[in-house]
């Protein structure tokens, strides 16, 4: 949509809004429609071409607005997390239409995700646990409870296990800044011979450091062996598994007991739209399952509906798989899929900008939109570069450390994003490292 | 604002983001400002009266867009939440302007917020335990720790105990429904006695079941003696402590060490805004904080700002001040009073017409705006009357259990209610209620 279709349609939803206001004495307090009501109304898969804002919003009111907020917030929300779960092939495990155990929720973030699969994996093994060792106590389990994920990954994996109260170790990544068998096997062997309890995995699909993908074939038979959680974050790589040529990255998701990624990070949708499925419901609502009378409702033990608020931390929320419907059918998968491509596109046309200079180093393989880059020299150096450049203000880069290398991440994530803003940002960027190198040389 | 003042608004609006986009590639990547550039910029409290929708939005480009989203989505978020502080009277020691230690912070639920404040209090106290008793492991502290409520506090309170891996105790509440001095102390002294460790009390201002108010001035004191975190959820009843003649409920709030309550719910913010204040700063922070580099940034160790990340469970922020910011604006102080003090008023108006009938009964003190009520008979009649309620779908109401009777909760919460509506549903629910008594004698 460009910018004079945006101004119009934006004025015909402020009427929208309006006229509602306006004619919400004549509304039904409660809706009629009956639990399920919405799937049969929708396609079973996101459409592969884009659609017209007017289709889209004469099924706002053809579908939407009979379930009112709700049920229609929570079946447009269990739709859409099937749509996106099939765009990546998630196995079907993992789909709520499917006969299994499964399903998908939006969470607000990445850590919430994390936090909350720790959690509902501490609730599984703190249950199993008090059967096969009833002697044991809760505070006793927890103390010997240990979580476990790569030394790359992201520091909200790290707060999960300081919230839940469970140690959580970091296991070395190899010279790809990826967890492999043997660290993890070393790590879960030795824990366990000094009686300690390992109970959860995460590993990750994409690093926030260098965008370094963990060895799902290799790590997720080993946690289904040892009858350890594995949840898969992969909040910014995730977007990319829609295109065929980078769903093979997700292999081993099959070994997994929840899977997240951000559809706000690279997928188009608005800020918050964090997406989390789980092989088992019951999983994650037996970790948070309070159900007082005020909250109860008529459908509550039909099995026939979901009740979204155990299947996360806060208790209210927002009807925000509207995003999604929007997104995926104003973009269709095609469109999508595009949108993935050129950023790759454009973050390897500035990796081979870095790679013909002699002056510059290439620090890990590119393969989605980031480009970990840096002078040839010492950490100083470059430290002085990043800050020439972000004293400029033209462009703005945050570093990251890997290996005692100090580095510097060139990420293309703008919506409007074109390869001369990669030529004029490498123009950029080497003026002001020629510079830099002129005056170390004084 | 009518309908054809938002109309228009919002179509200039959508025309202010489409400038925004078209113009985006003239503006600067990494804001001018300094640390604390807004606050000077903006007064001290939020205005009596209201404002006009032009004046905000010159404030917006003038104030808001030099900083960008961020700093300006933190240093606002800041100075709203001192605006509010001051409207609620709230001791100054809970706000950031102050000289003091304190300070606001927008979270996204009251479920949120009391699982952060009991977070941070468990993480308090077991620093405090881990000098005074080295010998003690954090399994072994976690393992006697123990959290109160009254039993007629939200399920979300047993939840963040749940979560948090920590024992909750529910103290049997008055004939009021209130939570008193004796009943807690009775409880603290019993647990220490057998070696267990209080560390928490939530207090509730405005319980869900029936808007009753927690003894602060009783149960303050007690807290402060015992070194126990009190944490006050205000979630519905806190708007109305903006009105100098509902304050006094707020009385016994300086024991507090943390309080919460939603404007998203009477305070005509929309959904989500939970306004959470605490009286230490670093009590928050020293439960979340952790520092990759890729989140590193110059003003860090500088005191001058404030990395809600810190203080919250999610990693990622929105610009939800800008809501208040609006409201607040528009309003004016005396206009969200005037808000508050009609839907008590027509709360009483309820209460009056259920008292004149003698079919009825009032089942809990009206204070606000929730009105509990049930037909004198037994738990059966009222569950059919509810059913009928519910059913014929004009209005809806939600039920509780109080001292095992089975009450109708008639609720005053829409931002448009008239007392013609009060008279409509009262008819309409005794011609329900006329036509079940006489099914029932027949």
């Amino acid at each position: 949509m460009n910018a004079s279709e945006f101004r119009k349609k934006g004025k015909e939803m402020v009427d929208y809004v309006a006229d509602y206001m306006e004619g919400i004495e004549k509304r039904q307090v409660y809706p009629d429609v009956e639990p399920g009501y919405l799937r049969p109304l929708i396609p079973a898969t996101a459409p592969q071409e884009p659609e017209t804002f007017e289709a889209i919003m004469n099924d706002v009111e053809k579908i939407i607005m009979p379930g009112a907020a709700s049920p229609a917030c929570t079946e447009l929300e269990t739709v859409m997390m099937d749509w996106l779960g099939k765009m990546l092939e998630l196995p079907e495990t993992f789909l709520a239409e499917s006969a299994g155990e499964g399903g998908g929720v939006i969470q607000g973030s990445a850590s919430e995700a994390t936090l909350v699969a720790l959690l509902a994996a501490r609730t599984r093994v703190t249950r199993q646990l008090q059967i096969t060792s009833p002697e044991l106590s809760q505070a006793a389990i927890m103390e010997k409870l240990v979580a476990y994920s790569s030394d790359q990954a992201h520091s909200s994996v790290e707060r999960a296990g300081l919230i839940g109260g469970v140690k959580l170790k970091a296991i070395p990544s190899d010279g790809n800044f990826a967890m492999r068998a043997c660290a993890l096997k070393e790590a879960l062997e030795r824990d366990k011979a000094s009686g300690l309890i390992p109970f959860f995995v995460v590993a990750t699909l994409g690093t926030t450091s260098c965008c370094s993908f963990d060895n799902l074939l290799e790590v997720g038979p080993i946690c289904n062996q040892e009858n350890v959680w594995l949840h898969i974050d992969a909040a910014y790589a995730g977007s990319a598994f829609i295109c065929p040529e980078f769903r093979h990255l997700l292999n081993g998701v099959e070994f997994a007991d929840s899977f997240n990624f951000n559809p706000h990070k690279w997928l188009l949708v608005n800020f918050d739209c964090s997406a989390m499925w789980v092989k088992k419901r019951s999983s994650l609502t037996g970790a948070f399952k309070l159900d007082p009378l005020y909250l109860k409702h008529s459908h509550q033990d039909s099995g026939l509906i979901t009740d979204y608020r155990h299947w996360q931390l806060p208790l209210g929320r927002r009807f925000r798989s509207l995003k999604m419907w929007f997104v995926f059918r104003m973009y269709g998968v095609k469109g999508l899929q595009a949108y993935i491509r050129k950023h790759v596109q454009l973050s390897h046309e500035f990796e081979s900008l870095v790679r013909r200079d002699p002056c510059f180093e290439i620090c890990a393989e590119v393969t989605l939109g980031l480009v970990c880059f840096r002078l040839k020299g010492s950490n100083k150096l470059n430290e002085a570069l990043l800050e020439k450049i972000n004293n400029a203000r033209k462009i703005h880069l945050v570093p990251c450390h890997l290996k005692d290398k100090f580095v510097l991440r060139f990420a293309i994530c703008s919506r409007t994003v074109e390869s001369v803003h990669i030529q004029q940002a490498w123009k950029h960027i080497k003026e002001l490292a020629t510079q830099l190198l002129q005056t170390e040389k004084e």
